[in-house]
């Protein structure tokens, strides 16, 4: 990989375990629900919400807004009732995603030859919380809210690498997803994939081996900072 | 200071040695100029060729591109001749920044209490790369590329304020220099000072003490953290 000067990342489902996370503040809430079917419905209107405003149709607020909203949706969907407050407090279940085993200590070791930083659909605000809950080492934070759009628009690939003052060619989008990283290549950055089987839970069907060629395929992200030479 | 959930920093000067760190990059190369005058004579430029853009006559362009039509200007002011690759790998003379003695212990203090983030005039980039060169452990990086405009203007404050979704009140402006922690004062920010004596030299004259009652007045970064109960 000669000439890559930086790694950014998908963090959702790739560096954190949102699932687990998001369920365990769930649970300390006294909705009668099941904890990970209520995460997976909050989940699964991330993706057209944000739509909302890749399509231009919306303006750009950040994904705690989002999620926010979609909140709400959920619980009115299920009838539940929630206080304001308690809601407020639930959103920021997406602050507290503990990491996966493995991305601590490979980011550390990546930290020491790359600049690193979150690419991420999160806000600045979203992903430094993420960061100080975890321990997470990011030199700085990019992603959605630099280009105040969403991936996989090219647009925040581009405005990522911009940011670092590096042409995507030095730039290497890592995700355990093969569609954020089908967009980062086409947007002309370095690609690298790990398989993260449990995103999803136990029947999880999608993104269990790399689709494509990407530039490094690895195991997880320790694996992936031996494969960079760290 | 009940309340402050962020610390951000001025850097150049506040943070980091600029004039020494400059001068020893100018000393590396063939021209024959006294190191720290031609580092003096480079920093000189940079208030008024930001105001070209604070005043809304150029669009925003990060301070990298600033510091090189500065150094440009100094060059031919002196009638030197540099190499175009040579002039950019001067340039970068504003990623070498050494910290200040107390930079990175009061930092590490600090950021197990608060997020703390710069707010500069720095690009993320030439931030980032600060960082690295000098293990400073920011949470996030913030400043002008965040506003896309420069400070003292009020929105850098707020924006930066807005990026870690916190209002104005829950965030500190910390500060060798009176000017900036003014702006930062009215534009809601809570404020700290210390003084760095010897910014610009044995002679300097200026921002040697607090000149309003700043919110917390420290006599440096490990002070500023004790007083903040790190």
């Amino acid at each position: 990989m000669t000439g890559v000067q930086a790694l950014i990342f998908d963090v959702f489902g790739t560096v954190v375990d949102w699932r687990n996370g998001v369920a365990a503040e769930v649970a300390k809430t006294p909705l009668p629900v099941d904890a990970h079917a209520f995460a997976d419905a909050w989940r699964d209107r991330y993706q057209p919400k944000m739509t909302e405003v890749r399509t231009g149709g919306r303006a750009y607020q950040p994904l705690d807004i989002l999620h926010r909203e979609n909140l709400d949706y959920v619980l009115a969907d299920r009838g539940l009732e929630m206080a304001e407050d308690a809601r407020a407090d639930l959103n920021r279940a997406w602050e507290k995603l503990p990491p996966c085993p493995d991305s601590v200590a490979g980011l550390t070791r990546l930290k020491a030859k790359y600049m690193i930083a979150p690419c991420s659909n999160g806000s600045i605000a979203m992903m430094t919380r993420i960061a100080k809950f975890g321990g997470l080492p990011w030199d700085c934070i990019l992603g959605a809210d630099i280009a105040r759009d969403y991936k996989p628009k090219h647009g925040v690939y581009l405005a990522c690498a911009d940011a670092l003052a590096l042409p995507p060619s030095q730039v290497m989008m890592v995700a355990a997803h093969n569609g954020d990283l089908e967009a980062a290549r086409a947007a002309g950055l370095k690609t690298a994939f790990f398989p993260r089987p449990t995103e999803h839970g136990p029947g999880q069907t999608t993104d269990l081996t790399a689709t494509a060629d990407w530039d490094v395929i690895a195991t997880n992200l320790e694996d992936l900072a031996g494969k960079m030479g760290c």
